[in-house]
């Protein structure tokens, strides 16, 4: 699908969120197709005087500058996973809005966008981060290029990343590891499998402590976490006639926030000692982050937006957040479970709800 | 490498079977282009009045008919693995003979033609069977066309196949089958993994069943069996970040002659019950071949050649001729262990010892 050209004042921050979700939806952006999105998104925000707006390739940073005490930090990226026959947007009558993106995230970029153009005086002073590549490899990942070249644009005492949560308060991110175990064998002609030493029958006890691992359930902050060891790959064979000299099983360690790296990786390597693994390779680690629930403007948060807090088990990008020093949660009005599919959707009452809590949280009088 | 013009009279069967093996190699052969080969085969047994020659592609069958009680079948493929800068042949000064084929098994082939041409009165009626396509998958294999097509050429009450045995007799063989067994299980986002069941963690005990496997070592005709079951592939895995819902463990089960197909495939099934497989698929089967050591030209065969036979552990041709009720070994001057390599020889004074060997066997009276 082309994307269509983009005009000046295409966004229209007037309307609320839901109706400017859809306008967000209909501009394409999937990953490493945002310029005409990120255009959108930076010329809206140039017609706000009280914001200092910023551009790092398809990167938009915009920034109150008060001088109040505390900043928070709004984030979301403007990115979508491939179309999938599901633009333009399309509501139906229930107040369903369906189409890529609707769930993960524009409805979120939308509500920050609202928030930007309708508190011209807030409580505490906002920075409004958007950006690019959240769907594909880490290394492309716009929040990352954002806190390698221009980490005081991130700068703040608290951030919320507007990601799908179901309109629910989700602290912090577990951590993951994925780690190859390469347990080797000897060649040999199958006819003659004695002259050998079979590498994948020499896996049979990583997989018996994979099969009885008992997972922590810790608790941290209030939020119960619940951690998982998995294979998620298992390779081995040569051919058909021969005895595999290797196999390698590839598991999958997502961990409480309370662990660090160091601990993560330990941790693998006891739960398979003595399993007659020849090297363990770390191929992809990315940290926790702690749910930061205790920071004064977390709880004015909670408090705001209401509800139960919860953990959240996969990795966001929160974690980026964590490493800068920047307790964050997830919170936005898109619903986990829809996103990537092609029947993705959001309730726009779930979107003017997170716009007006958030404005109720970040308007009134300046927080302490 | 293009292969030589075929020309009259290129095979002298004058010459003794080391000088023809080099013959042969100089003449490529690899799997699929057997013909300037088959046809420099099939010219030079022409040109021997006590044979018959028959000829189906590039497969060639010559026979004696002599009327005799016995009929002895000697059997050699023609085609070898692909030449790795092999062709033409070497010479050394220490009597060995380089190249691609030479043990695997242009020495065989050029015993067989030695025979052909030196005993004009054999005192059993002969059968020379030459064959392509031995070396790639089995539905290509000529052998098994000739079986199909023309079952009587076939015929005999023992065979020998010169396949590369260095020069002791190797009987019967053990039969091959592959199974795949397929663990079930149920995806899910690996960051919550207690919402899906993980398929490799569930082949934990299929590899433990086959770590802990005891192979039988049966007796049978005098010669020990030793069987074999393995792993020869093992592959799960969706993707980096999910449970998988299908993990697929490939075994080979190398089974002694004295089990049937069926018996076979019971076996595996059985050591396998209780382990959670979903599916049994029998992806290959090549039954064994008993070694038929106790027939009258087999006994007879064993004492004109000498040694002491040893049961072939690798599956052969000889199980063709064992389908068609008729009993083979293996008997060559090649060494197994230089079969498809690079620097594949043969030591010209085996080949010599088998070709004067057969020759004693099948001159002199004529048997009973």
């Amino acid at each position: 699908m082309e994307p269509p050209a983009t005009e000046p004042g295409l966004l229209d921050l007037g309307r609320d969120a839901a109706a400017l979700t859809a306008q967000l939806v209909d501009i394409p952006s999937v990953s490493g197709t945002e310029k005409p999105l990120a255009d959108a998104v930076f010329e809206a925000l140039g017609t706000l005087p009280w914001l200092r707006v910023d551009r790092y390739g398809n990167n938009v940073v915009a920034r109150t500058e008060f001088g109040h005490d505390q900043r928070v930090v709004l984030a979301g990226h403007l990115d979508t996973v491939p179309i999938a026959d599901n633009v333009p947007s399309r509501l139906d009558e229930d107040g369903v809005l369906w189409g890529c993106g609707t769930s993960d995230m524009k409805s979120g970029v939308a509500v920050q966008l609202r928030v930007a153009a309708t508190v011209p005086r807030p409580n505490r002073d906002l920075t409004f981060v958007f950006y690019d590549n959240e769907e594909v490899e880490a290394h492309r990942n716009g929040l990352g290029h954002l806190a390698a070249a221009h980490p005081d644009w991130l700068a703040g005492d608290f951030a919320v990343l507007l990601e799908p949560s179901s309109g629910e308060v989700e602290g912090g991110c577990q951590g993951t590891l994925r780690v190859q175990l390469r347990l080797p064998g000897q060649r040999a002609h199958s006819a003659r499998g004695w002259m050998g030493s079979n590498a994948i029958h020499a896996a049979a006890p990583v997989l018996a402590r994979l099969a009885d691992y008992r997972p922590r359930r810790p608790v941290i902050d209030g939020l119960e976490y619940r951690e998982g060891l998995n294979a998620v790959r298992v390779e081995g064979g040569v051919a058909g006639n021969v005895i595999p000299d290797e196999c390698v099983v590839t598991v999958n360690y997502r961990y409480a926030p309370d662990l660090d790296e160091a601990a993560a990786v330990a941790h693998v390597h006891e739960v398979f000692d003595g399993c007659g693994v020849a090297e363990f390779v770390v191929t992809d680690h990315s940290p926790g982050a702690l749910p930061g629930l205790t920071h004064p403007a977390a709880r004015a948060f909670i408090e705001a937006v209401g509800g139960e807090p919860r953990p959240k088990f996969g990795w966001t990008d929160v974690s980026r957040f964590s490493a800068l020093g920047v307790p964050a949660v997830n919170y936005g009005p898109g619903d986990p479970n829809l996103a990537h599919k092609r029947d993705e959707r959001v309730e726009t009452e779930l979107i003017l709800r997170c716009e007006e809590r958030l404005r109720r949280w970040l308007s009134g009088p300046a927080a302490a």
